[in-house]
């Protein structure tokens, strides 16, 4: 299992300066969709010149102009770009096909998909690379977890990965280790540490065991 | 009926220039989503700065984090945010919250929703201001058109305004003008003229006659 974190609340600056703190020890860092909706690809780029070696993920949340939005964010340095799982096909395939074109990789993003499994098994004939299932902070706060569909939906992939998202902290991770998707990704439970480096250490060690 | 222009593929310069030459005749200004992922809130704060009595729109494109997000385009200077109407309810309330409480405006993107009617009646009751009909890019490239929905969502509003998107341009326009929606929102046809200004003004001729 890899570990992302997903900066949302952040500045360029302060994202370097978190990730600097862990570049070393994350193995994805998402520059989050509030980040880009703020300061566009300026993040992206900074953080993919200042550590090239870091996987960086722009959350774009694509749902329309495919090629040009992830051509874009591909252009700006990004190794993963999301697009939404509600997207039309057509959509999720001109994300597909600007990712082929440079070699870089297309996360969907199933927030808000009524039908989680049947959505799973189109986009992983898609060639998708993998599949976030999703529980947004808007419905966190009425006490959803996104575990249950993330079972469903590993069930039915066969070549995409699983990634999960939504609320994931130490609290919760036994039990995402127990479906055992690729990725999990965590935001705030890292992000509000006070020892940020100590946070992503403890969940990677959390995720390895 | 208001004419809305989308600016896309431009940068905040670009944008600046264009607006300069149509802000005494347009009604709406949209940032467009593609120039958002580029540049963030920069454009927004830029034209509301230099244009401050024309309406600017952030296409934001909102699906969840709907307070934080909505607040940041508003605080940038946006007049009106979308939201996507697939998002969640809450998301949408939340949005719809951060709008009341600057008296500011929310545009709901109904782009990808299976049952248009049905959508645009929830919408309708939960105090969204515009419901944007709105055949994607990528959708129009298999011919599909924006107007069977559009009659279909404006018959169901009863406070929310109807809006309409997706590859309005002088040959459509008339069609629009029969099913009469409170904003029509022209990109290209527009953006692309040799004559930008001279675009405008028929089309907002167009709409008038």
């Amino acid at each position: 299992m890899k570990l992302q974190i997903a900066i949302d609340l952040a500045t360029t600056e302060k994202a370097v300066e978190m990730v600097s703190l862990i570049h070393d020890v994350i193995d994805i860092v998402e520059v989050g969709t509030p980040l880009i909706m703020r300061e566009g690809m300026h993040p992206v780029r900074t953080l993919k010149a200042m550590f090239p070696g870091v996987t960086i993920l722009a959350d774009t949340k694509i749902v329309d102009g495919g090629d040009i939005e992830a051509g874009d964010a591909f252009d700006a340095g990004a190794d993963i770009v999301t697009v939404l799982a509600v997207a039309d096909d057509a959509t999720l395939d001109a994300v597909v096909g600007a990712a082929r074109k440079v070699g870089r990789e297309v996360m969907a993003d199933m927030i808000c998909v009524p039908r989680q499994a049947r959505r799973a098994a189109d986009l992983d004939k898609m060639g998708i690379d993998y599949v976030c299932v999703h529980t947004g902070v808007d419905v966190q706060a009425r006490g959803v977890s996104p575990l249950h569909d993330l079972d469903e939906v590993k069930g039915v992939l066969q070549k995409s990965k699983a990634a999960v998202a939504g609320g994931i902290s130490m609290k919760t991770i036994q039990a995402v280790k127990i479906i055992g998707p690729d990725v999990v990704v965590a935001g705030g439970s890292l992000t509000r540490a006070a020892d940020l480096r100590a946070a992503v250490i403890e969940m990677k060690n959390a995720i390895r065991n």
